[in-house]
């Protein structure tokens, strides 16, 4: 395969930054847009059309856009409903997916997932974006180098203000909006499990066995709706969120690692992953972008501690792969700073050679099952719940596999 | 009362300090003092002698010092196991008690202990000096205010290297080697649970009702012994610990707000106790020594907002108490940075003034009952604890009380 013919489903705010930076890819035609919105579906048929000059087939209808003529590969960034269903049918139809990041809504929807890429073998790639972020692949090449010692404890948050995003404007489409009034459970795990889980070669030699997930009351949403009355659909002025505010979840991994996850999205703070890797001689701690190892220097002050080690992750630098070390300011610019560009250049890459994908279907449901079991977990007061094993006993074997090449 | 006579029970790391310290109040006499190791009981006794003149009595055996004429309270530093104890028998002696902080080792313990107060009224209070700390105070007085809007979730963590001190020397009394060798829980709850418990008025108003408590496996003190061969007891070469190197807690309370309490002491890291508090219209946080208020400038860089907030909790410092306001340098040298003089003196003067204990016996049994419950939890994979009222139902009324009197 020289060049790849892409259709994009779901044109909302992500899927929009998606289009852009696929459009600058040299060996990607998107010939298809889908979105449920027929504006939505427009503009990017518009974009397509100015940027490249071909008109795409454009639909509202994502099965008529799987049947379009001579389609490679299809990328799926609709509401989080519509992702598993959608990937299915894509593979069903034999058209390779890219599958952006979301929780599951059911285990069975999990292992639907898993059964019909081993029935159909579809190129399939999930694509959380961090698994690609300068950050988290600096730890994890100085861990692959060992200089944690044993990986024992890793942990990160989604720590994002998401209240204007969910709450805004008159007419909400958000898909946020609707789980936000009515679900709660940690619902969106994977931009920090991610990276820990290939860290910890989830999957790949090791597994994740159970998780207990708990969530605080609601009071952020609440509290903005009522301090922005004026700039809110006004159906939303006293109404209940059962989106607790704060869902804390500590997943055991059948080695004896332990992660921690916290969803932290509508209360007031600053953005952060908190991503942090903890071994018997060692940390990686995003929040400072430091590494600390045995017999360096202990602070009893957390402020002198973070002034004294902040950025000293960055002495490793050299150890990241090629693909920062070469990075250029466009791809930096093309989304959340330059780890978008990575990511999909490495599933195209993939994809045209036919290689195995780096973040697989086992990979998808493992992370994406958390949703639904943290969900289940909360409704009984914090009950552990078994993560399944996806890939049926395969695990103990499967070689470990990291989202890059590294240099040494 | 115009003078307080005190005896001392246990004169290790801790006690030894705390000694000093009330060598130095010039209304604490120390008439006894105790150690089962008798040359910690002739130190303890050289050092009253040498800096008041006095002779106190001097025992191995605790039951003995209590029986010590014109006793009016003790200090309890002694190792874990004996904490409630030796508190049950001062009580029912008539001897109001300071109690050193630590875990419990069953419910029935922390029953006891409310049980003999109640039914004996003897002065009793819960030494947790973190309650008195700058840090934590300050926050507390934001929060008073109602900066913070609805308090809904609150955090920290007992981060602390503790590697060395548990392992070190030929000979070794520690008490938390026998923990750590033997035990798997949260076994040191208080520093961080303390301050979060006063500022959600747990037991007076608010109780915790739940927890989960999840262990992850033990490396850290094994590699540490590993690589410290020649320092360490021969003994523990080789030799597995049973206590896990973090052990995450998740509490739930009964008005919704959530408390996530880590132990962090067997992987290389500096020291921070991580207090945080969040609520529906600001966020404070230790390690920044930062407030965040809605509407204030987000960051996507973890690092540039730590360098841009950080110690923006001092703007608040004219609601610090009185006794954080005039402190002197004297009083600031006394042990942990202040704190210690701080909550000593307030148990001192309360004991004079026959007033209401600021941490008492139910503050203590919640916070000590911690450990026992995240001990069970933990066997269990994980399931959820029930968390006893101790106040058998008069939380609902009892009013808030802070360990110190704000001036507004």
């Amino acid at each position: 395969m020289d060049r790849v013919k892409m259709g994009l489903i779901g044109h909302g705010c992500r899927g929009w930054g998606l289009l852009e930076m696929l459009l600058s890819l040299d060996d990607v035609d998107v010939i298809a847009v889908c979105d449920k919105y027929e504006d939505r579906a427009r503009s990017a048929f518009d974009k397509v059309k100015e940027k490249n000059g071909n008109e795409p087939f454009m639909t509202t209808d994502y099965k008529e856009l799987l049947k379009t003529e001579g389609l490679d590969a299809v990328l799926i960034s609709t509401d989080w409903e519509l992702h598993i269903p959608i990937a299915i049918d894509a593979m069903n139809a034999g058209v390779a997916v890219a599958l952006e990041v979301g929780g599951a809504y059911s285990v069975q929807d999990c292992f639907d997932l898993v059964d019909t890429w081993e029935r159909t073998r579809v190129p399939f790639m999930f694509m959380e974006n961090c698994c690609y972020n300068r950050d988290e692949l600096l730890a994890t090449a100085i861990a692959r180098k060992g200089l944690f010692g044993k990986i024992i404890y890793c942990s990160g948050s989604y720590s994002h203000d998401l209240r204007s995003e969910v709450t805004r404007g008159k007419e909400n489409r958000h898909y946020r909006l609707r789980n936000y009034l009515t679900r709660n459970c940690e619902n969106y795990p994977t931009h920090e499990l991610g990276p820990i889980a290939k860290i910890l070669n989830i999957n790949r030699g090791n597994r994740m066995v159970s998780l207990v997930s708990v969530a605080s009351g609601s009071c952020g949403m609440e509290q903005y709706v009522e301090d922005n009355k004026d700039n809110i659909n006004p159906e939303l002025i006293g109404v209940k969120f059962a989106q607790g505010d704060i869902i804390n979840t500590i997943i055991t991994c059948e080695n004896g690692e332990q992660i921690l996850i916290r969803l932290d999205t509508s209360l007031p703070r600053s953005y952060n992953r908190e991503f942090t890797v903890r071994g018997s001689k060692g940390m990686f701690e995003q929040t400072s972008n430091s590494v600390y190892f045995d017999g360096q220097k202990e602070y009893w002050s957390p402020v002198e501690y973070f002034d004294e080690y902040k950025n000293t992750a960055e002495q490793f630098k050299d150890m990241l792969p090629d693909c920062w070390s070469t990075i250029t300011q466009e791809q930096l610019d093309a989304g959340h700073g330059g780890m978008d560009y990575i990511e999909f250049r490495d599933f195209i890459d993939r994809l045209k050679a036919g290689e195995e994908m780096a973040i697989d279907v086992y990979d998808a449901a493992a992370w994406m099952v958390v949703t639904c079991l943290s969900e289940e977990s909360i409704k009984e007061g914090g009950m552990p719940k078994a993560i399944p094993d996806f890939t049926r006993g395969a695990y103990k074997t499967r070689p470990s596999l990291d989202v890059v090449k590294f240099n040494f």
